[in-house]
């Protein structure tokens, strides 16, 4: 179910496209299914917004019925039967009904459900929980404490007096018998404060009908509460990392002050590594052991060999770290930066698409993008290599063992044969051979006396 | 009342302009009672570094009462009487009260206890609060509960036993009918522990004289408790902006640890902008709708538009941004930096007093200052503006489209025209026409075997 | 202790080098040890990575015993015992244990339970604690309650029911009358259920011989307490560094949001500096007053005086700054930088073995590294000394009142006399004198039109 827009949330961004740990709720609920399904037996029902939450969903293979309106949770599912006649997919016998914007969902919840909602021969299964203070949930009562079978969902409002201690709660999570459910939803009406369709009442009918509605409790509260405000999504968002980074720490991470770290669930790191205050990992980053990454530092779908240290402030996207390779401070290596085994890239240094050789080092306000670094290179002070005409990128090749001076400018695209020397401040636009030194520079003029002779003439005016 | 010293403070600052929430207690005093009554009515009463505060304040537009030596809060009004004496100024009929150091002061409760004071035609009104533990506060007791009226204000160690569960304390905040304070200020005594003139004895005076005391409850303790510590200044600072933040979310924008960001509470932000964990927007910053601002960004007085993207790590102070701009990471905007529609400011770049037209970049290690920049310019790595001559600053002029090649000098003032090309690493001193190419460079030589050579003639040392 | 290897930490690091406040584990034992007896009286006994744990402490002067095998701390003291006999050392009368993971320890209690041991002529004094959950640990039964004497240590499984609600704990530390001990340390058996020779055998021997053990409660609980897992390590890293922002806080610091700031225990700071949130105070830090430490700033053992501004993500080691100078945002200051009063280092500026006179500045883009530069200079955007030419690091001197060009590139060893100019995009690579011009810039060469010539000759191919 993720048709809805999430009126509460005051946002264009529809609900559940927004996000916590670093992914869409809807991706989360996927996620969970996938776990448990293959992704082209998941059916989305999109509505408010759908072309931009099919987008933000589409690669994870799932397919998607349009709820063109949103009457109810029970038209959205009138949506899926029509869905189903019209292409001719085969009807699967059960159902399982999630919603797009509750993402703690487990995937052994999901498991647990359809175990007992088969086991049980049911015609519909709801998943209940028991939270600290029920007020304002439908209330799920069951015909005899402990007994599966569910006598009724009764909304908060509606609760008689001897009912409002019932505790346990609809999670709007459900399992269906497909044919049973498909034929209670031509009976729906929209009789009601809302005017739409609800898939409650399916059970109320299901119920007068003698068929079999059972229910089963969720292990914890957390995993069937959605997020109503953007505030609750953020502690969800703090919760959620606080989870991943206790994982790390128990595999041998040092994590200080684990709460302020920002990880996403799918990184992985080594042992003995040590994470300061105030880090960022995200997307599939992977670190090895015994690196040490410092404060500020933020780094993205890159993958860091053993012993490596960041120091502080270092952005780093789809890069390659060998080990043993020193970064930063304040390093910014973009896509397709490969920093070999012992390498060194420093301070102000921005990468995209260089290979840096072993033991190589740039590390002082360097721009150094489209290029292949040899090893030993020692690239000065402010070199930079121009990369870009106006019109094209071009690419800059260094050998093995160069000594690029401070300040020098390659003009791309250039060769720079292993072993050569450029002289600081030079300008090189032409290929130089092995071993050679290259100058591009102006001689020094000095002119004595020059500033109190200039001050004299000012003074004159 | 301003005049105290905040001993326990340790610290040379007056405590009154010790600073939560982005400004001074004090400020935050001034701006509750501004929304009350008009500046000129609020008179500051100064004494400890009475110039200092001064400074600090006297742009609201408030009087000051100069209270020489600091010999108790009595004392404090008994200037304020003289200085109404020697001014000429109208005597107001009625007068509160407030400290200046208790900054959670809201205009609706000042508004409540002005209009209670009215309504009971009292003599003096008294601010109260029921803290959970009012030990070692001055308790105020009421003729009989629910009444308004006072019998007395009794501190801490004169409460009789049966006192002592008395939970209201006196917060210090009073409403008084001037004629009936001014009276009693001259009969105010210094026959107490600490030799000081008090304000509270001024209740007991109007009490005995059958005059009507009344108290008036705040609605929550927190409004009316001063910081006695800098730590618990530090607490009042972290809650003040957590309700800034819950505010912006409640009005659809995405803070994710909204705890960990730092927003002065005049900020505004669109709906659907995400502000990462550890930002700081501080002044009178104002952002568009559906931006992103990543950590460790810094936004001070900055005017951003809608869909801007700054990454990590940006300073920026008195600058304005207009929609779709990308910054970052670590671009320092200082003021006057105005970025057009789109353009692009990246890594290690600073701006100053300059102008950047729509869809230009300046992406790498740039320093521009003092440059009015046309629309379409690209400005490659490391090219910088000179615009210091020793003495003073000069104007760089770029047009449209001009191309500006990486690691290049502009010798302001100088004028770079629409459709020019300026070569890579050229110092350019001399204006460029339009369409033109201008280099400013040594042309490169190359040496081959030279390296050997050299290496040769330092074995032969 | 020192020679476990801390398995549940699941670490190749051993447990007693892992960090807490900026130190070790053992080091924070061994200092508290250290404010009670000199150095050279406190034996570390290793282990697990012996080398590597002496390698860490080494410099503090303690001694070590090597434990080859871990078989239980009955056996380390039998190490200790031998060590004695093959050193040749004199045995000291009375013994103390102490564990290197239980930080917290404080040199008062050290001196507690010392003073209690020789008051009460003890064979044995236990340090003990009352946790409010004492589930799994050893008991400590006394002879009677209140009492001194010891009747026995229980483990928990061992607890007779009625000893089950006995909540003083056994946090194994002990002080031993040698001889006493060292007479028992023959007699541990290994049989039990680890295999091992337990410590707390020598209570059992002692009181069945009649000799004195008594037990002394730890003021606090955490204080005993080891960390066995790295989050637990963690929460103690936390707490610890608190304590010193809150000490700082009373000195009359402002810190804002004290429990974000990473802050080591030596760092001192003088009254009404403030420090922003997110800032980090390392090692030998010394602050003077009425600084401001803005966010994101990470200072390791570095002297800064009065009235200094650091503003954002600065980052320096082993620096020294001059009252009033300006810092930053961005500004990278490593070993050996020293900045003179009143001086500017501006954004994205590296210096490295610099001193920087009174009042100069350098405020943009620079590298600067083994130079001495005098007062007044103004170094412009993007200048850069180049000190490395492949081989080895040369000196760059710059006198006073110099004004060095923007771009310009200083090829060391180099003198710029005072007074001297050099001109914007100058590579300089000779002495300049005092009061003289240098240029080192090719002429510009403007080439009208060229840039339509190009596309046509673009469009004609």
């Amino acid at each position: 179910m993720a048709a809805g827009k999430g009126t509460r949330l005051k946002s264009k961004r529809p609900k559940v496209l927004h996000e916590i740990g670093g992914r869409a709720l809807l991706l989360h609920v996927i996620a969970a299914a996938e776990k448990v399904v293959s992704a082209d037996r998941i059916y989305c029902v999109i509505g408010h917004e759908a072309d931009r939450v099919r987008a933000a969903v589409e690669s994870t293979g799932v397919r998607f019925v349009l709820q063109p309106e949103q009457r109810g949770t029970g038209h959205a599912l009138q949506m899926v039967k029509a869905f189903f006649v019209l292409s001719g997919l085969p009807v699967p016998e059960n159902l399982l009904v999630l919603s797009g914007d509750v993402p703690l969902i487990r995937p052994e919840t999901i498991t647990a459900i359809c175990d007992i909602h088969l086991r049980e021969h049911a015609a519909m299964t709801i998943l209940t929980a028991v939270p600290p203070d029920p007020t304002g949930y439908g209330r799920v009562l069951r015909l005899a404490p402990g007994r599966p079978e569910v006598s009724a969902i009764v909304e908060q409002k509606s609760l008689a007096p001897d009912q409002l201690a019932t505790s346990e709660i609809n999670s709007g999570i459900y399992c269906f018998h497909t044919a049973a459910l498909f034929e209670k939803l031509d009976l729906l009406s929209t009789d009601n404060a809302h005017g739409e369709f609800y898939l409650t009442d399916v059970a109320a009918m299901l119920v007068a009908d003698s068929q079999r509605v059972v229910a089963v409790k969720a292990e914890s509260v957390d995993e069937v509460l959605g997020a109503n405000t953007i505030a609750e999504m953020m502690q969800l968002d703090a919760a959620m990392r606080l989870v991943t980074a206790r994982r790390l720490m128990v595999a041998g991470v040092t994590i200080f002050r684990p709460e302020t770290t920002v990880i996403d669930s799918e990184v992985t790191v080594g042992p003995d590594t040590v994470i300061e205050p105030y880090v960022q990992l995200l997307g599939a980053t992977k670190i090895g052991s015994e690196c040490r990454i410092r404060s500020y530092s933020v780094i993205q779908d890159t993958v860091i060999g053993d012993s490596v240290t960041v120091r502080n402030g270092c952005i780093m996207d789809s890069a390659t770290i060998a080990d043993s390779a020193i970064l930063g401070p304040y390093a910014h290596l973009r896509p397709e930066s490969r920093i070999g085994t012992g390498a060194h890239v420093g301070n102000f240094v921005e990468t995209k698409k260089v290979t840096l050789g072993a033991g190589s080092k740039a590390n002082h306000l360097n721009y150094l993008g489209d290029a292949v670094i040899g090893s030993g290179v020692n690239v000065g002070a402010g070199a930079i290599t121009c990369n870009y005409d106006g019109v094209h990128k071009h690419q800059t090749t260094i050998g093995d063992n160069v000594f690029v001076g401070s300040d020098s400018t390659l003009v791309a695209p250039v060769t720079i044969e292993s072993g050569s020397y450029i002289a600081a401040g030079s300008c090189i636009t032409e290929n130089v051979p092995e071993g050679a030194l290259a100058l591009g520079r102006a001689r020094q003029v000095t002119k004595p006396g020059w500033v109190e002779k200039k001050n004299k003439e000012k003074e004159a005016c």
